[in-house]
């Protein structure tokens, strides 16, 4: 195989483009190009990492389909979580395309469109199981799997050189509690028809093992109940686990509870879940917030967002006592339904004290299992798809780099396992693969209204502002006679008390106004060169002091 | 037993009181306090919370013992970790008692002072296991411990109201590296003469069994060094645990491989334990930095700061190619022999996938073991030394009220076990205990060369700052005439690009420009008024086109 290609090789190859995720987790979105024909798989967000300060949430960049908008014919959509359609509102206003996704997908996806005001715009297709949609150059194929929200798909995508299959986010959960299991035989069948790659989530690829089904969390919350009876019980759990929600439910019924659900996305998710059938809610079981008051502690159920301890979350603002409908008490039990995500672990930990600290129980340990497959599950996977080339996805570097030492322990030549990076063009042939370019690629951070209008530039103002403070130096300057009409005046923010450092300030008032007096007595009349040798003496003088580097900002007024 | 107390019955008492430690974990610091005798515990830093924005550490607010100095006659110090002595050279300058540490503890002590030019200044003895100090109305007697640091201390408090054992930080290790177990015999016979309080360390009061010994770890090296042989080694620890240092420098002398020790305090620490013969290093093992290039990789071990992801440390540098000295590449194995401390996860994480991605293989996972006693090891000694009270210490709340649990289960009544907040006086006599009263404490904030001079006023607003940045509104007036002169000009930072928000910075220029012209026209000449209402009208502003709420600081100049 020649590693020299003609334009005419590209043209006739399938390239799969990811577009935001793998390195930034959580932005999954990965476009799949042939000839004339693009489709994009989900469209997800992620939300900001420390260094994003005052970030809502991030989006991905997506120039690459706006460059090639006449090509684009659909998103397919796997499930409905956040890192998969949380950034279509933002990318439909910019590229209006039409949405395939199964029932609960798309239903959680059309209350994202009606917030955005979107619903009426955007062309919408509810697909079923087993169901193949024709896009352009492309045939694509929803395979029923287990994840930790119901109506999760995989993707069979036929292309003119081959077959990919992609997991999206799945495990094997052979008694799932609501529809069925993942559908193993059609992995089996697409697989002996030839398949040329598989894309399979990688997210637990470090852990061995099966993961557990959802189901036996439901005898671990019949335990938990019957032995906190007498107690309020407050579940904090994903909003999105709908399944979970089903059995916190059940093990209410069976305990004769009435339950409450609390906090906003959980009440979406519920209402949105239980209206297209996918949530089986007995009369009478749910209340309202309100008529809390008329059944006590051993009758109720709260089930709450704040898993996360996400500060605004329900369960947080119960923990630090700002929640204006539930107290808590040393009658109530706080069983946590979830594992922290990475970078979570200080903030639920200060939840869980907070609750402790308040005479609560707390439970946090073995009342979860993951959503994701485990080890044998994606040898499993693999050993029915057979796939000729492997690109682990969805996860951080390491996980990734797990994936691949399963697919080569399986066989796989390590030549045809692809890690690939945001923007890589990933061509395949019948016979061929390789990485060939990039395209442009990035996270659009969103602030409040703001959509992309804050840059690195922004960014690091704000982490200078946020270690040391600002210092402002205001001046009002005669421009004909060069003199100072006003000032020099130093106005600090979130740089010392200044009650308390006089002395510190009146050094510095004094080094601005001996620089800008030797400034104009030199005849110095470039403003911005005045500028330049204030900042640069009074930032020595403020180091010399006190080993910060507050942000100086002169500003000269002319009159 | 009463209620009921008077002056005389407290005076008669023991107090012990926690000055820093417990809810804010780390800042350990206790006073004893009896009659006209303070002895203080411990004086540690703690690292900032992710709120403390610019902050580089904290530390104890000693007003209770600034306002007692004449009674407080020593620090007696357990171990050399910071978390425990780290506030000394701070404190020691307000506070200059003797202090009193055994030999490892004290020479880090020593070059903190020299540091901080406190060395000649402070009065030090060295004292060793199983020696009493007379301080005041206490006795002291050192009890040899084990803990991931050598010359670790446990202390038995003789009052005349009875003696108070506490553990310090401490694990029980049978086989440990250096020096002997933990003196058990000790804590038998104090415990046999009678233990009116407890102050056991709680950290892994939630995980059931037993630590593993330290050596159990020299197994391990021997086969990640036989297994990447051929390889350049690196193996990231804490730069205190001097034990694993000297089992990863015996691993490299079996395998004839160079030692380079790399990152600032992990120099100073195997320096100033080599030098007190806390270390045994081999002649020719250690070599500089400098002299790495003479050596294929197979022959190099390189032992490094950074196990815990800290973005200026030697092995964060090197992951993200900023290391001058230390390239990484593929032939590179890394090992972590740590555990991220709660909080810092996310931070090793993406150190492991830069180190990845560069090629690099990592180990992460059963390198390590931890310092502190499991719960067998808590039953352990509550069961030599058969305390009346219990007061579980060192650890987050949920610690604490597991360690409580522990007590309870071991038959201390319930009524016999305290969890004490900072600052509670908690009086002890000899048939007697209860919380009485609180002392002023806190958390003083250093920053740079100032300590104390960031209060909450200045968080708030850095916290504001890096959020949404800050809108700076500057008019010069003309105050007898009452006209504008100049301005107003706006100049932002840290809230958007200004260069691609044109239209937004020129509305913000209108609103603030017609809502001066409006206070001069109305007559207003109250310039505190024109501020606050250029506040208002352009905060109303931003938040409608932006829902953001940058800082707005209008300056005015007047001639």
């Amino acid at each position: 195989m020649s590693n020299i290609k003609t334009a005419q090789d590209v043209s006739s190859r399938l390239k799969i483009i990811p577009l935001g995720g793998l390195e930034q987790i959580g932005l999954n979105i990965t476009a799949f190009e042939f000839e004339d024909s693009i489709i994009v798989v989900d469209c997800g967000l992620a939300f900001p990492t420390d260094d994003m300060l005052g970030i809502d949430l991030v989006i991905p960049d997506v120039t690459y389909l706006l460059d090639n908008v006449s090509k684009v014919k659909a998103f397919v959509i796997t499930h409905g979580h956040e890192d998969h359609i949380g950034a279509l509102p933002y990318i439909l206003k910019v590229l209006n395309i039409p949405i395939y996704a199964t029932r609960l997908t798309l239903g959680l996806i059309e209350r994202k469109l009606e917030e955005h005001e979107l619903l009426e715009v955007t062309e919408r297709h509810e697909v079923g199981f087993g169901d193949t949609v024709s896009l352009g150059k492309f045939d694509v194929e929803f395979i029923k799997t287990n994840h930790s929200i119901v109506d999760a798909a995989a993707l069979a995508i036929y292309s003119p050189v081959g077959t990919v299959v992609h997991t999206g986010d799945f495990k094997v959960d052979y008694t799932p509690l609501y529809g069925d299991a993942i559908d193993l035989q059609r992995f089996a069948e697409i697989g002996r028809d030839g398949v040329l790659a598989l894309l399979c989530d990688s997210t637990n690829a470090e852990r061995p093992g099966f993961t557990p089904s959802e189901r036996t969390l439901g005898t671990a919350f019949d335990a938990l109940f019957a032995e906190h009876k007498g107690r309020r019980i407050i579940v904090a759990t994903f909003a999105s686990n709908v399944d979970r929600v089903q059995q916190i439910i059940d093990t209410a019924c069976r305990f004769d509870r009435k339950v409450v659900v609390e906090g906003r996305s959980m009440v979406n998710i519920i209402d949105t879940a239980a209206n297209l059938g996918c949530l089986n809610i007995p009369d009478n079981t749910l209340i309202d917030i309100e008529e809390m008051r008329n059944y006590p502690d051993d009758k109720m159920v709260i089930i709450t967002t704040g898993s996360q301890g996400e500060s605004m979350a329900a369960l947080s603002r119960m923990a630090d006592g700002n929640h204006r409908k539930v107290k808590i008490t040393a009658n109530d039990t706080i069983i946590f339904s979830s594992h922290p995500i990475p970078g979570n672990e200080k903030a639920v930990t200060n939840v869980i004290n907070e609750l402790l600290q308040l005479g609560a129980e707390v439970i946090f340990q073995d009342v979860h299992v993951s959503g994701h497959a485990c080890q044998e599950e994606i040898k499993l996977i693999y050993t029915l798809v057979q796939p000729k080339y492997s690109v682990p996805v969805h996860g951080e570097y390491k996980h990734l780099k797990a994936q691949a030492s399963i697919a080569a322990e399986l066989g796989i030549p390590k030549e045809n396992i692809f890690i690939l990076s945001t923007g890589d063009v990933f061509c395949l042939g019948p016979d061929d693969a390789e990485i060939r370019g990039k395209v442009p690629t990035g996270a659009i951070m969103v602030d409040g209204l703001g959509v992309g209008d804050v840059g690195n530039v922004v960014l690091r103002d704000r982490q200078r502002l946020a270690k040391d403070g600002i210092l402002i130096v205001v001046v009002t300057l005669d421009q004909y006679n060069k003199e100072v009409l006003a000032g020099p005046e130093i106005v600090s923010r979130g740089f010392v008390y200044v009650k308390e450092s006089d002395e510190l300030m009146n050094g510095a008032w004094e080094v601005a106004n001996e620089t800008l007096e030797g400034c104009i007595s030199r005849g110095q009349t470039d403003w911005n060169r005045i500028k330049t040798i204030i900042r640069d003496n009074l930032g020595d003088y403020i180091w010399k002091q006190t080993k910060r580097k507050p942000m100086i900002l002169p500003i000269i007024q002319e009159i």
